[in-house]
């Protein structure tokens, strides 16, 4: 099939009737930097973003080596094996970079990538992860469109990327390895408090004395947090994505969250407040990049700039004459 | 004499003659919100600011109940017997709300108050920490201009205004007491990291052999950090106000450090980079205040958050439709 001659509507309707070669050649155009593929993108998101669905959008985080490949590959089979249509879409602003780290994303999760009710689509190379973010919350947008249930994104541990995950999904899952003791060591405290289940991985073979323990001081440690906003006890469990085991109560108290949750009205406002969240952050880092672009901002900025350093003028009357100078209208 | 109907010009001689009155009358003005008091306010430190002369800014932090006031209080009589001119300010955006915090800065320090080489300046009661912060700096151009060389800055240890505070200053000094063990407890790590010298009050009396073991723990803790940019390894030192010990000691490494920094540099691009990011932050402050009063944003955006609210419009397109319909110049 030949996807370039496609008209917008075209498209759209590829999306709708769940072909996954639209929805990529949308996520392609999504990723795009060209104007004129934008404007399309755009239109794709218009006409996808009003067909509701009845979604869940779930955060995977977890430092390398805890086993996330493997986590979400028995995952998602589960998932789809229960039913469900499952994309998996991954946050790491880094990989463009550093290229190693999830080098790959496909052959990572070898029967997940065969499953025809699974869509694996690796992660965009981004400049910024402003860009990366945006890119993945408008795919979110096309996968829920072509009838994707369950949506999961992955994120490197590292960073202000589990901050832009945490800030799309509904449900936030940090995934763990017991080590030997100080499981605390080396965890931001901002990742703990975001989570809404800490889950320990490779509880399997001489490690599941290890996780139990592990466990317990998770437990603990979260206690030490003020009750959520939503009323939510985050929970530790354990489970072996490598034998496949404990996957089910990972689900289950999912599912659990998510009842509870649409009970209380939480998950819809979450949602809402999400969005509002979103359109105020891309709208003031736009304004900020074309106040910086602009002509006058970019003759006199530079010369302000000396002056201040050279301590002439003080910071506060040097940006006043900036903003004397431009009108925003 | 009779303040009211000063020219600027009289003003600013006013203060380069040293007129403690003229100090006064400009720093009010500089605190004020009227539009016609911030003309004058910023002429006047255009006046000041090009006055160079050689100064040092050193903040002081530490929880209520450090001892804070007495240590100003002794450290800045010391500092006008060496021959200083001594200039306090105190950076708390709380003070407006809680009242009780600062109360009567003045009467806190008795002596320093009368000193006739030290000028105390409470807290001016502030809406925002911006807005306080932004006194603060241009107060710290005038206090300058009129002869003041060691600027004194007081932050109550809460939240964001120690940034704030280490952001204008040349050294920042973290005053801490010695209690039962446990030192390290309730101290926000981004403080510690931040100081450039960690003094121990209150050794004195029964307290002594806790300030040396709190000397010690807190000399470890500060083995935990990398080095700084600057190559400055932060020290530790115990002192009594009460019994004015200890202080030669605080201003002989306070001195030690102005001398370092000003041979390699770093003292000048230090306070260059601060005057830049002033410049910066205070600029991208104003403009999004100015974005979101303006006519066409005001009316737009309440019917964007909504459609964006209930899934109609993408948070990415509706920035667009607004940033589309504004231009900057």
């Amino acid at each position: 099939m030949n996807l370039a001659n496609l008209s917008t509507a075209d498209i759209i309707e590829g999306i709708f009737s769940n072909n996954v070669a639209f929805v990529s050649k949308a996520i392609t155009l999504i990723e795009s930097t060209k104007p004129a593929h934008r404007i399309i993108a755009n239109e794709i998101i218009a006409g996808c973003i009003s067909k509701k669905s009845d979604t869940i959008r779930i955060g995977v985080t977890g430092v390398p080596g805890a086993g996330k490949s493997t986590f979400i590959e028995q995952f998602g089979s589960m998932l789809t094996e229960l039913g469900k249509k499952v994309a998996v879409l991954t946050v790491d602003p880094s990989s463009s970079r550093t290229k190693g780290s999830i080098l790959g994303d496909k052959t990572r999760m070898q029967e997940l990538v065969k499953d025809s009710n699974a869509y694996i689509r690796p992660s965009a190379s981004g400049t910024s992860l402003g860009g990366v973010t945006r890119k993945t919350r408008e795919s979110i947008v096309v996968l829920e469109a072509a009838g994707f249930d369950t949506i999961i994104i992955e994120t490197i541990g590292v960073g202000q990327s589990e901050t832009a995950v945490h800030s799309m999904v509904d449900f936030f899952l940090l995934l763990k390895i017991a080590g030997a003791g100080d499981e605390l060591q080396g965890i931001k405290r901002g990742i703990i408090e975001m989570a809404d289940s800490i889950v320990i991985n490779k509880a399997d073979g001489n490690n599941i004395q290890n996780a139990a323990q592990a466990k317990m001081e998770f437990t603990r440690a979260l206690h030490m947090f003020p009750p959520k906003e939503n009323g939510w006890s985050p929970e530790v469990l354990t489970c072996s994505a490598l034998e496949n085991k404990g996957l089910e109560a990972i689900w289950k108290l999912i599912s659990n969250y998510c009842e509870t949750m649409k009970e209380t009205g939480y998950f819809t406002k979450n949602r809402q407040n999400q969005n509002e969240k979103w359109l105020l952050q891309y709208l003031e880092q736009e304004l900020l990049s074309k106040f910086y672009l602009n002509p006058k901002t970019k003759k006199l900025l530079p010369l302000l700039k000396k002056e201040v350093i050279k301590g002439e003028t003080s910071p506060f009357s040097a940006a006043e004459k900036l903003l004397a100078l431009l009108t925003i209208d």
